[in-house]
């Protein structure tokens, strides 16, 4: 193990169970012979790091013991393992959250987000990264060049959602697409179809500040849901990104696809839902959904190094690692609330 | 217009109201520029003529004047439009019975059926191919070899059907392919899947006589859900076509689904049907229907005449023109009725 | 035909034979049922109408009778054929200058620039757009927004061809692209990578003025290859865009291809070239080329229109009608020549 | 590691040179954590192999120590590695010949023949199965069914190379291809090819045994090339699979493409070919190439259960471990040698 000198605790928010969180102390994790050992510098709060906080569960992944939450972060490489060659010790890098089996059919076929060992950050009984140090695979630790804030950095983990999203919908030039839900994964869409050529980009909400932000980020219409059905407001899409959840959301935007469009699900909501089989079937719509990411990282970060995304105008409140709770609640407390942002090398800000 | 001796008057059985076939005289029409006149041979009887039969409409598609039925059609040429160079009187045909404008966005792209100025046969107010004499484009009048017969050659339409929902799929060698609901276009999406290499083709429905054709066919294994659940009876699959329409089916399709499984929505059923969205999520599935079909005559005829596939097996009744009603009842009348054919050239069989 | 008043004579500029233009008098064209006539406003000079020019033909096209040059065009609809809907009168348009059948395999399969009866604009014996007024088939005369000039009007035509060569190359965010040759082609070609979202494109020529306009229409890096072998000044990439036609420089591409690079070939150069087949091999590289485009045009609107790529900057030279061998001759006259073009309502500018 | 009871000792045969093999014995090797220990049933003779036992070498892979060959292998699992838990003592299976690192860009992507640090049988230093026993990768090992000889699973190897070719062509029912080159890699690309339902599969060759063993195994159409140009002999075809190496038989298999067709090159000729460019820019063909495969034993196994392809037939010659020379020297002293295979459990047969 190459090392810098590197103190042998540290400390770490954890979730105790619903609505409590606890900022303990804990060793410095070793890096395995192909890991690296990352220094945290920032970590997004996502929408299921919120539920678990306030559920205790998401579906059937139950907090049983205490967990660290969070998995989209940053940091920087503070010690390799054994066999790690292609990483170096003070490299800036962005984590993917997860480790996978690489043997696996699945695997195997570059699908390595289904592998079915998938070890995934923050999810039960996996710990997170609302700690001072943690330890990835180093393949999964990607570097960003400097002009990549940490922030920025580690909401390249959210732009990943995006990009595989648009990659499933395979957006081109000349595409109109429509992103339903303007949160932070919708509008990370948006960016990524403008980043990719489509000729219009929509973006449909019922709240008026996010779609506010939406048009401010360069979307070429938005659209109120509240204000009448979507049909009534826009034409025929190629692409439909719905990062909603929402059911209505869904039904309402098989109205507005043009023949042969590609609905992707991204926003997780009702398990079972009633589609249009018949208008699937009579317009050839292709309908998936997508489930974390595989091979993004790297054209994410391009994406937000060149200008193309732009990470740094999402976050909207930055806490220290004692303000999990608050960074946790933000979206309750701060109706404008995009992406709360925590700093585990530090206390409070 | 070249031209053999045909004569200027024909018969043809045409649907006067729910329930009413009459059999009159009409001309003989005149082929178009690019058209064929054909004498037809053979007319299968697809699921859609008998609920015109039955129901007069299918969905918007109303019969409000009396309606020459029937789409599944072969026969020989008899006479050539002024512009028509590539085909030749006396040729055997499969006929596509379908024109499309070959000038919208969607032909241009090579998705005919999706055209908005599609005219199909046997679609009010188009009328089929329950006629002598019939014209189509000669681009959709597809030779096919003497080794074909009538019944087969008509039989083209429904295998077409076949051919595009696995392409839609892209089954290929290896693939585990589960085909729900074994009328006559489950039994061919099964022959098609297995004529791409599938490794296991699965059929299944709770009709004991059609699982049992399905098996004789060639199918891996056949499961009548009637005895459990298709989760408790077969490992996952990478590909469903569903042909049945029923939605319990669709819904249990999912549960046997491998990840990043296709699924193609073949057999029409409600409109509107409650989906496992999550499961498409987490697995990565993609969902998608067919329309028609889309350049699929030729390769269908190739499967025909290479034995890959066999259409004439699927016969079960024959009928003249005047036995119309008796060939659209057949499936209520024959519990083992699959493919009834009307041969317009005779009278009574 | 509803029409505007339109006069019933006009003048083109016609090559009589090598290096000789001759500006004559001719009928309006009366456009057929489903043709607009357009009134010609600006047309770009590209590469091969300078090797009619020079050398009368091109391979085996060769200019017998006097030929109208010129294929990117734009315009304004001046009258309409009797079944055309689609369009209207006043409508400014980009000409898609290519018609074609609509019905054979190529066409019915969505590849109509592969359609073996494609008729297409300065291509012998079809006249081109050098003229007052032209007819083409209203689904090719594709509607421009105000916003875009005549002059990028007409270059949608060269830029289609960008569109469609990053299509077949299937360019997403995340791949580094390599362009070779710095001609107008080439830098869209840049342009349009760019605009998909590449992470890196670099561009190489000899040309040190053509790679300093690369640079500054946004390229990552420029390459003189005259400064060095290829592999020597840039890291491998995902997809090579080739437009010089040189064969050293087709060559020398496949050394800094990544594995399952995509090349594809769209300069025009020696019919037979040495490749590298061992590579292609070895790295499972796919190599295609690009005949002219099918469905672009609408895209390359787009893209021209929401200022992803600029075309206004293209042009170097603006011509009268009387000045179409000037603007034949700019390569030869003005070494920073890229893109003359030509205005057919003007005499001499 | 769980195992039965093997002996510490083997017999294995080494190239010690050029032309000379000896056989020796060695330690029977242990399993990795993730490897299983196979007694080697039947191994297959690559041309590869007969290329090393007479040149010593194939381009930059020099054999510099003694090398034991062989790498279409089957066998029977003795032992399983201490991680091994989807294996078990006693299964047949076939040997997938190769290692990859898992976590290289060309692993994540699925593309793990390309892994650049791939190690593969019999290709120095890493040695091969002409051996009683080997161990490899338990995913590696892939179970058969008991309907396969030990022949047939050996040559899942070769079979996986045309499985590959024929998924890189996409090779679709109504296809036609054409397969250049009637060695065992050609003839089972033609069987592939028809297993994919392709329409009708050509076969080219200089040797009329070859061509006579294609027609037996079902080819449409068998061309020797000696008595014509290919182009005088057959139509268009939509897929090339080049088996022959030949550089004659690559050039003159592009004047018999159809517009927008695919060729692969398969087998291994002269590291660079001139190639007409300009038909690939005209017509919009696809050109790759195959390097091994990947993910492919699953389908060639469920091929070859399934009776689609027929291996056992390919087998022209059976030797015990003494008589590695006399397999290796096979396609020498027999003409009609196709595939000889070795049995490293039995001295001499």
């Amino acid at each position: 193990m190459t090392t810098s000198t590197t103190p042998s605790d540290q400390t770490r928010a954890l979730l105790m169970r619903e609505h409590e969180i606890a900022v303990q102390p804990a060793a410095v994790p070793s890096p395995g012979p192909h890991q690296v050992l990352v220094e945290v510098a920032a970590v997004g709060i996502c929408g299921s790091d919120v539920h678990y906080f306030e559920h205790g569960r998401i579906a059937d992944f139950v907090v049983r013991e205490p967990l660290v939450l969070g998995h989209e972060a940053s940091g920087t490489i503070r010690a390799l393992g054994s066999e790690v060659t292609d990483r170096s010790v003070g490299q800036r890098v962005a984590m993917e959250p997860q480790e996978t089996c690489g043997r696996c059919p699945q695997c195997l076929a570059g699908r390595y987000n289904l592998c079915p060992d998938v070890v995934f950050f923050a999810t039960p009984p996996v710990d997170g990264a609302f700690a001072q140090y943690v330890v990835l695979d180093s393949v999964r630790a990607h570097p960003v060049p400097d002009s990549l804030s940490d922030e920025a950095a580690a909401l390249i983990e959210p732009l990943s959602v995006a990009v595989w999203a648009a990659r499933k919908a395979a957006i081109e030039p000349g595409d109109r697409v429509l992103v339903t839900g303007a949160g932070p994964v919708g509008l990370l869409c948006a960016d990524v179809a403008r980043a990719r050529g489509a000729s219009w980009v929509g973006v449909s909400d019922t709240n008026e500040h996010r779609l506010e932000v939406a048009g401010q980020r360069g979307a070429s219409h938005v659209v109120n849901v509240l204000a009448g059905p979507l049909i009534e407001q826009i034409d025929p899409v190629d692409v439909v990104l719905e990062c909603s959840g929402a059911t209505p959301a869904v039904q309402s935007a098989f109205d507005v696809t043009a023949p042969a469009a590609r609905i992707v699900m991204v926003g997780l909501g009702s398990p079972d839902m009633e589609l249009p089989v018949a208008t699937i079937q009579v317009k050839e719509l292709v309908v998936t959904g997508v489930f974390r990411y595989a091979n993004c990282y790297p054209a994410a970060i391009a994406l937000a190094a060149s200008g193309a995304v732009d990470l740094d105008s999402l976050v909207t409140g930055k806490f220290g690692l004692e303000q999990v709770t608050e960074a946790l609640s933000a979206s309750k407390t701060d109706p404008h609330s995009l992406k709360p942002v925590v700093y585990p090398g530090t206390d409070s800000i």
